[in-house]
């Protein structure tokens, strides 16, 4: 029988069991306990290291319950042909830190691999006051149960539980009204998307405004639809125009439209609706992902609160509201969708892992989620106040649209440089502001061939401020000023001027 | 001013200044305290309630925070407009307990909503062995240090560390060759298997092996796919028949087949590879979701890894491993497919949450899934071992395919009864059974208008083994004993009795 040299007091801090365990599965692996060897006993082990007998029995059991080793009764412990057993290694060290190429890549224009000193992306929220504590205390709740349930793919649709939160909540807060029942939960505003195109079927046609939600437009394109667009006005969608197209589905954000900001008035959303209604298979996709916070007025209701004739699909997320990362959003379908929804997506089984969607249920029952959506309201509002009131005082800024709602504005600039020059000149000095062509979805097209472009006269910015605090908006409003304000530009460029 | 009679002993269990706060938050809400109207000063309020003014203050501030009060200089607080503000309305006792039908519902045949006393489901895994304690204690360091990349998107492809660790992952365990940035990760298979659609555009042909794995059928479907089927054989997938149909993509699980566990042998691997090889656009799927558990000779090595030519694209989910409710799965691409992948699907953020990334990867790297897969190994192969000991006894077997490897096998029964007969009688007794019919993939097409069956001489039913002890299994055969061995049962149906 092997004489075991196990060395227990150097080596890396661990308890004496692993150390047992690790020097005797290192042996097996390495074969120098070959198969069918007897192994020594647990007692003369632990006699043999001075240590106590039942330190020896967890790390032999250990061995025991991965298949190193078998206990064959009343004659001991034997080494087991290892052929099938998972050797994946030694423990790899941490690689380090995500390098910065890997943060929020989800900018349309940005490669996602710059990351701005200073980031006006329209996309940023922040970050700084995530409740981090009551999130910490409610995930160790829902895993100090240890339930079973928690480790099942559970409804395909979403838990029960949170759906009937979320159902709870759209009422409260958007007036949607709807059951628990009509809820779809997905990881994502896309893959929900792609739920509905496969739910409606081939053939769509989709209509959006122009500029703008990118995701959505390249999702509805990657599912086959094919869509068109409509220049987006300054009182939102048209209905005219939806009529003109003739579409089978309207994308729409009435409530705040990405990026222009617009809203519909109550008069063309019922136009709308009824044009809906007008046709089988016509329906309405309302985003409402922008529609939190709004610092001046009373709150918009959804469209889908009055839609009395079950033509809207409402798809909201809690990515602006509580963090991207979370990748929670769902989808309200009208009843008669419903049971398409089960012949055709059924099957699928929950992209949301089941203890995020317990953390997120016990976080809006327990009332934190409005605690942190007012508490967030509060510190942009006094940022969109901040950066309007400094944006008011430069010369460069003839018009500024879309305040008072999201997490961004636009701000259209006296400059005879195109917008795209702005960026690129902001990037190199650090400063990340988009230009509204960015948005503009037939620039998607740019790629694939035809190249179409949306020429304002004056550049129009995009200007977020959901990420910046007052000091870091100055200083970039001063590059800023670096670059629009400069003398030399203007004669340079004097032809081009109006 | 308003005399604040709030009552600070009685009620729920909460630190005085959260009685402060709600008290006035509700009179606020209430209407009580007008907009406008001007709060007791804090050593007012202090003194009144005879509390610390400190106390006061939280209170205070947390209203502030939130937006119900506004705090002039040198005038003191008053209350705000809450036109704008969140009331999403009382805390929400919890509803209770998911109940059953919320469980595991990803079971093609079932509606989901039974859940079986005794269920030889072929998709349970075992859940009691999950390792709760090492999940919370690296939850909770993840969590710990609030670290702000936590709540970006990040990668759309999915953390690097974790891809990185995926890699090694997949090269020991099953001889995967591939660089981080070929790995995608996605909420689940089917979830990928859209994307993957995207990535290869439209007018694909799939070829999938009947029966098979139905999830999977759907989803080529779902997204407009042709999906034609070749009999499944027990040497896995025929490259003649594939020849034969000519699709564009292959379907296969060549270590593992579902439901039949056939291992395609090494000869016909080349052969499959040499045909993807020999044109350009086609393509192999390797599915290697059933593929982690052996309890037979040596690991059947990925087909990916003896890939000259980049044809194949690998499938594989931390589902039946870890848990489904994790929703992680994970595709390789071929290098020739990441430029299509990043122009097509880059923009979409990823499906998985990044705090479940960061879990999983530290898991991984500090060598708790080797120990957690090799004891799960142990476990199951005993279940198995017990199974076919018991079956073995039963006079109604017949024979047994698909042992020594995945969580089920096919048991082929002498019964003239017809399969769903059995599942059906069983169920009705506590038992869950599935039969091979349940698995033929054109059995989908029913639902939509052409009927085809396949049937067996005699029934083949499928036990899987993930979920249940030895006492419940003896219980359920026990149960399938009196369905099967009835003498009455062979008397009425001679005549169907070959």
């Amino acid at each position: 029988m092997t004489e075991f040299m196990i060395d227990l007091q150097g080596g890396a801090k661990a308890p004496l069991y692993e150390k047992i365990y690790e020097y005797i599965k290192s042996e097996i692996t390495a074969g120098k306990l070959a198969k069918g060897e007897k192994l020594p006993s647990t007692r003369r082990l632990a006699e043999g290291l001075s240590i106590s007998r039942s330190t020896v029995d967890m790390a032999y059991e250990q061995l025991r319950a991965e298949g190193y080793i078998k206990a064959e009764p009343c004659r001991g412990f034997f080494v087991c042909d290892i052929t099938g057993l998972y050797r994946l290694g030694q423990k790899q060290p941490d690689a380090g830190e995500e390098n910065v190429a890997d943060r929020e890549a989800v900018c349309f224009g940005e490669t996602g691999d710059r990351r701005m000193e200073i980031d006006f992306s329209p996309y940023a929220i922040d970050t700084e006051s995530f409740p981090y504590n009551v999130w910490r205390k409610i995930s160790k709740n829902v895993l100090l149960d240890d339930r079973e349930e928690l480790l099942f793919a559970g409804d395909g649709q979403g838990s029960r539980q949170l759906r009937e939160t979320i159902a709870v909540y759209l009422h409260r807060a958007r007036g949607v009204n709807c059951l628990p029942e009509q809820i779809v939960i997905g990881a994502g505003n896309e893959y929900l998307e792609i739920l509905l195109s496969q739910i409606l079927g081939g053939g769509q046609t989709v209509l959006m405004e122009n500029p703008g939600y990118p995701q959505a437009y390249r999702t509805f394109r990657n599912m086959g639809c094919e869509v068109k667009t409509v220049p987006a006005g300054e009182d939102g969608l048209s209905v005219e125009a939806v009529r003109r197209e003739n579409p089978s589905l309207v994308y729409v954000m009435p409530s705040h439209q990405f990026p222009l900001g617009s809203v519909m008035p109550l008069g063309e959303r019922i136009r709308l609706l009824a044009w809906a209604a007008g046709e089988c298979g016509r329906y309405l996709i309302e985003d409402d992902h922008d529609s939190e916070y709004r610092y001046r007025g009373k709150p918009i209701p959804s469209l889908q609160s009055i839609d009395q004739s079950g033509k809207v699909i409402y798809l909201g997320t809690f990515s602006k509201s509580i963090a991207p990362s979370l990748r929670i959003s769902y989808m309200v379908l009208p009843p008669e969708l419903l049971e398409r929804y089960r012949n055709r997506c059924g099957f699928y089984a929950t992209t949301v892992p089941r203890m995020q969607q317990e953390i997120l249920n016990s976080f809006i029952r327990e009332g934190h989620f409005e605690r942190h959506l007012n508490k967030m309201r509060g510190i942009y509002r006094s940022r969109h106040d901040f950066l309007l009131g400094e944006l008011k005082k430069r010369e460069w800024v003839r018009r500024i649209v879309g305040e008072y709602a999201g997490l961004h504005f636009l701000v259209e600039v006296e400059s005879a440089l195109a917008g795209q020059e702005i960026c690129a000149r902001a990037a190199q000095l650090g400063v990340g502001v988009s230009d509204i062509e960015q948005y503009d979805l037939r620039r998607e097209k740019a790629a694939s061939g035809a190249v179409e472009g949306q020429k304002t006269e004056y550049p129009l910015l995009l200007l977020g401020y959901g990420r910046l605090h007052e000091a870091e908006m100055e200083k970039g409003l001063v590059i800023l000023d670096k670059i629009l304000s400069c003398e030399t530009h203007r004669d340079e460029t004097d032809e081009y001027k109006k």
